[in-house]
């Protein structure tokens, strides 16, 4: 069996991480996710990437919504607005057991990695899952109707007004066995993650992008119809492309990184590498599974 | 109308503090709150008799119970147990708003007595509360059992096992303004709270006993036929003291601080100070009520 690493951002890199859990036995696979989105709220340490792929990856997320857990309750919420906190932010109550016991951790000076693992293990996902650092690295995204903003400010409280640019900063390092993981893989899996704000800040820690060069790097589209499946990508990338979203434009941006692409059937991709058309939409964990298989396979026909 | 301050711990105190707040205009009275069961509980500062007398002032708090908010839910709890977390303190899903944004101020650096004041303005409690102090004054239990233990862990963990002695740290000062209200007060209300590990942090506290010396001090007992109405004070008694708890051995205890008592009506106290055989249990917020107007006339008769 193939050792795979994907690189995930939320819901729609952890629905294709799903199908591959089913499919690779946990040591073959190692998800790297994306930690640009993460920021302290209620004086917690929040990590939505991180935590939509474990509660996908343990079953326990909210099927229609993504992520979140399901049956969630928000009698927390409901308590904190009484007490005039801020309340933009959606945290659950069980949601919020996991940002009590990961912040208690990281105040005690465990690194995030660590704390990732101990969480993921008590949730019983098999695969490794790899924040991509330790430390903060913080999107930032510049708007023109209200300045730089952090990415949850964006994205939730002011729900995503347009973008001029995206910022991320560049020297935290990678979490320690990412690039050893990347060394050892034999394939590497883009998810239908945003690539601006999901997975460039993955692949701007220091070292990676030389490791995934010379490797098959096979990427599932996030768009459909010149759309994203979920998310502003589309209005992102007319914005800062000046051209709608293409999957020609996807390809472009990775810049070569690409060695295959994976789209819906019927659409077009002039760009010079492997195509696999086919359903890339993940409405359950069949879907998962199913498109997880077709990568692997379409991996072995395109080496 | 006098002007009043009560000290108190958590459930009886509350209650009591619960009638004064119905008889007194808000501006004449200030709740002085222990802290020496405050603790540090999943990375979150909680403080349960301040919790306890804020939630009962705003008419928030459990009936039957005391402590804790009516309608209360667990689901963050669970949580933490499927994480493999410390579960032996039940906080609930509304209760943990309060302590995650007293934490976050807290953390910011804002004073205990800001942030509770702050907390029982958000909740439409009138009365002024003031911790005992702003810095942390942990009570600890030395037990023969399980050493020395701090308050909750003693209490809740190990279900209040035989007590040996009670640790009671001196230095911290008093909350501000503290001294100014006893120094302001024309009667001072003891809670029928545990004078041992709820009313003696209070007195503890520098300065505290100077400023009652003189002052007329109403006690309500927490005794009722040689037992605590709530808690494990009548087993402390007899530990700490070698005699059975009575009306005696509690005005004894606290040393000629009391000028008056209010005790069981058919009770006996053959102790110096005046007393006011009643109905001490407060079921409800009627009984607060009615008690608050007895001890009200008492202070004037006895003085």
């Amino acid at each position: 069996m193939t050792r795979v690493v994907a690189l995930s951002g939320g819901v729609g890199g952890a629905r294709l991480v799903r199908g591959l859990a089913r499919v690779l036995p946990p040591e073959r696979l190692t998800v790297v996710v994306n930690t640009g989105d993460d920021f302290e709220h209620w004086g917690l340490l929040i990590c939505p990437d991180l935590d939509t792929v474990t509660y996908t990856l343990a079953g326990l997320s909210h099927e229609e919504q993504g992520w979140g857990l399901a049956g969630e309750s928000f009698h927390a919420l409901a308590a904190m607005r009484r007490l005039g906190q801020e309340d933009w932010f959606a945290l659950g109550d069980a949601d919020l057991a996991t940002h009590l016991a990961r912040t208690q951790a990281w105040r005690r000076g465990e690194p995030l990695h660590a704390i990732t693992a101990a969480l993921a293990a008590q949730l019983g996902v098999g695969p490794r899952l790899l924040p991509m650092s330790d430390e903060p690295c913080p999107t930032r995204v510049v708007t023109e109707a209200h300045g730089v903003l952090s990415f949850q400010q964006w994205l939730v409280r002011h729900r995503a007004p347009a973008v001029r640019e995206i910022l991320i900063p560049a020297p935290p390092p990678p979490a320690p066995g990412l690039l050893e993981a990347l060394a050892d893989a034999e394939l590497v899996l883009v998810g239908p993650s945003n690539p601006y704000v999901s997975i460039d800040p993955i692949l701007s820690r220091p070292g990676v992008r030389q490791q995934l060069a010379g490797k098959p790097v096979l990427a599932l589209s996030p768009l459909v119809g010149g759309a994203a499946v979920k998310g502003p990508l589309a209005e992102m990338m007319l914005a800062l492309t000046g051209a709608p979203a293409s999957q020609e434009a996807l390809v472009a941006h990775y810049g070569g990184l690409l060695t295959g692409l994976a789209l819906p059937a019927g659409e077009r991709c002039e760009a010079p590498l492997a195509l696999l058309p086919t359903d890339t939409l993940m409405r359950n964990a069949a879907d998962s599974e199913r498109l997880a298989r077709e990568l692997l396979r379409f991996a072995e026909r395109a080496s």
